[in-house]
């Protein structure tokens, strides 16, 4: 079976085509500059040479019809046609509290998603636009959706509600739903495989940081908690995005900055993080080189970078009375020996201890870089968002048979 | 020397009379509804009996005067003559960044705490009245202030910065000051003493659990982080304090609910906490009461409140990569032992073992409450944030000589 997996954002697509024998990707890519002047659509087919195109892309249907044109190109394709194509998989960031898991997708789910527009204005609306476009192009076949917030939906209400008035959540659903459910779920999943022991026995923090971040608590296989709450703004220090505050800065700024809602929301997602202390730029790799050059802003940054991710890990210890495995995934995490060196030098009072040679190994693949003595087993497991899309979407399909 | 500890509130006065040859209390009392209708002053003498007169006090220089008869009277009294006051020590809230320690107060300081007006708009005004009305009655004493936030200003940067843009912090002074500081800093001692044991050797953490709640990591014998922030509202799940949140609840809820930035103010600080999920009270004593009774919304507030304040410990632990002291004080940490044995029922991974039936004992001294196995002290130490202000004040007076 070939699966089609989509992950539609406002003026970008992301596609990966499986084919799901052996897993292997036939073709990925990537349209940029949807709706803007000289879209750019990078199309890399597995064993051929990687293409660019740069055209007007209006928006999303057009942009997914330009994607199959290339999947079936005579040069740079992989596929005689479209019709094959058994499956479509989509990933949408918020699925509220309907969808504890991956869904066909039908008039009701779509309903369901555009009610849940509210909750995620900046997500669900293109995702959305993501799953339009590819029902036009693909009428025929199966559409499936995997939704970052439903591997937390186990979380427990004294995780998930926050200490406010009730009406709130009652009204308009305010609690903690937690993102990057796909990925928290693939590298726990991958970390128990590895080391060959049963998820179930098995106290799991998985940190996922990349420009987005957060880590989750995974106990009997199931996240108890996690970083991110009602939105992907709270929790860690990311990118661009402020993570934890006081929340009477928030009135206390827009008050004295005359800011607007929509201004004070920009500020924290767009223009805090490790951007707003090193002053320079979002991306670790430059924070690090700052700090390797005795750049005091940088230095700042990654500090307090460390020092938040250092102390959600403690937190997490302490919310499943202990830790077995500690997992780091995504751009950072699989990345930045540093980060990973930094914050296991200060947690020694666990029995962590990390085998700074093995730390620097960089591979593909599910590693170690604990020693054997540490009490606790640190892993680095690359994320694969995509391929956990196309494995819910093999298994929807198979179920409807 | 005897010495006059005044805390001022908006519409409140308690006051505390020490005679510093061995610190004892002299007298004690509390004035309220300053300019309401019939106020109320509480006097209790020590060795005497408790006085209680109605009467309307408009502003706090009335009840500083009523205070200073009641200390010289002739039935009710403790002192011949007011003269016997050597000097008098205030509490005022917030210190900013100008405040590291107590201080004598001069016209500058004043200055000063009224700059911080912006900053604590809810508590420095009311001390600054408490110190005018009290230089007005005490005119040729000295007078001193200890603030809430001096301890915490040992923090280092990654723990007082937030991650917002640097001009919040240039401009408008953003950052984490922390509170409850006289009372971190006299448990934290207090702990050490009583073990016998150097505090510059020690790793505590200090859990001030009472209507307003906050946790200080100490480590050689100085703060390096706590749990509340810019204001007393981040952190722990309070009485009526929402504690921590995702930033972005804050206006998401104000554009919801058509709420100004005074009434999201209002419903964090005092509409939400125990009370809010509760449904019922702020004071965990109901709290424990409905959970005992199976009241649901009861234990859920709960396992909420000790939730919140495990995960706290855990991160502090992380951010000094260990923990040898755990130190409960203020009305709940003194008081709830069910409070106690729940959060360290879970926090047997740092080795932490309590003795239920030392925990079950009151006292009013300083107690541990851990095994002889536990490998992490856990003790109660009543807290006394009066006695901190007559020392400091005491100290001042004596380094003016």
């Amino acid at each position: 079976m070939k699966i089609l997996v989509i992950n539609a954002g406002s003026s970008s697509l992301k596609y990966q085509l499986y084919d799901m024998t052996d897993e292997s990707v036939m073709a990925k890519g990537l349209v940029e500059r949807i709706g803007m002047d000289s879209s750019i659509l990078t199309h890399k087919p597995t064993g051929k040479e990687e293409v660019t195109e740069v055209s007007d892309i209006l928006e999303h249907t057009t942009a997914i019809r330009k994607v199959l044109d290339k999947l079936t190109d005579k040069v740079h394709g992989v596929l005689e046609s479209i019709d094959e194509i058994d499956a479509v998989g989509h990933r949408v960031v918020h699925g509220g509290e309907a969808f504890k898991s991956s869904a066909l997708i039908t008039g009701e789910v779509k309903s369901e998603i555009r009610r849940l527009f509210d909750l995620a204005p900046l997500h669900n609306p293109p995702s959305m636009m993501g799953i339009t476009a590819a029902e036009a192009n693909l009428p025929n076949v199966p559409h499936t959706v995997v939704f970052d917030t439903a591997f937390h939906q186990t979380m427990p209400e004294k995780a998930y509600l926050y200490a406010i008035p009730k009406v709130l959540y009652k009204k308009h659903k305010v609690r903690r739903y937690g993102f990057h459910g796909t990925s928290h779920a693939y590298v726990s999943k991958a970390a128990a495989e590895f080391l060959n022991r049963p998820i179930e026995d098995l106290k799991i923090i998985t940190c996922h940081i990349g420009n987005g971040a957060s880590l989750t608590a995974v106990k009997d296989g199931v996240s108890v908690d996690t970083s991110m709450g009602m939105t992907p703004l709270e929790g860690l220090i990311m990118g661009t995005r402020s993570g934890d505050l006081d929340p009477a800065i928030v009135p206390f700024v827009m008050n004295k900055e005359e800011l607007t809602i929509n201004e004070v929301n920009s500020m924290l997602n767009k223009h805090s993080g490790l951007l707003a202390i090193s002053g320079a730029s979002s991306d670790m790799r430059d924070i690090t080189d700052g700090m390797a050059a005795g750049e005091p802003n940088a230095t700042l940054a990654f500090e307090m970078y460390e020092y938040r991710l250092r102390k959600y890990i403690g937190s997490y210890a302490a919310a499943m009375n202990g830790v077995d495995v500690i997992v780091f995934t995504a751009g950072v995490g699989e990345n930045s020996a540093v980060v990973r060196e930094k914050v296991c030098e200060n947690l020694t009072y666990l029995g962590v201890e990390i085998d700074k040679a093995l730390n620097q190994v960089r591979s593909g693949d599910p590693r170690r870089i604990s020693t054997p003595n540490s009490k606790v087993e640190v892993l680095v497991v690359p994320t694969n968002e995509e391929l956990v899309i196309a494995r819910d979407t093999l298994r929807i399909v198979n179920e409807m048979k």
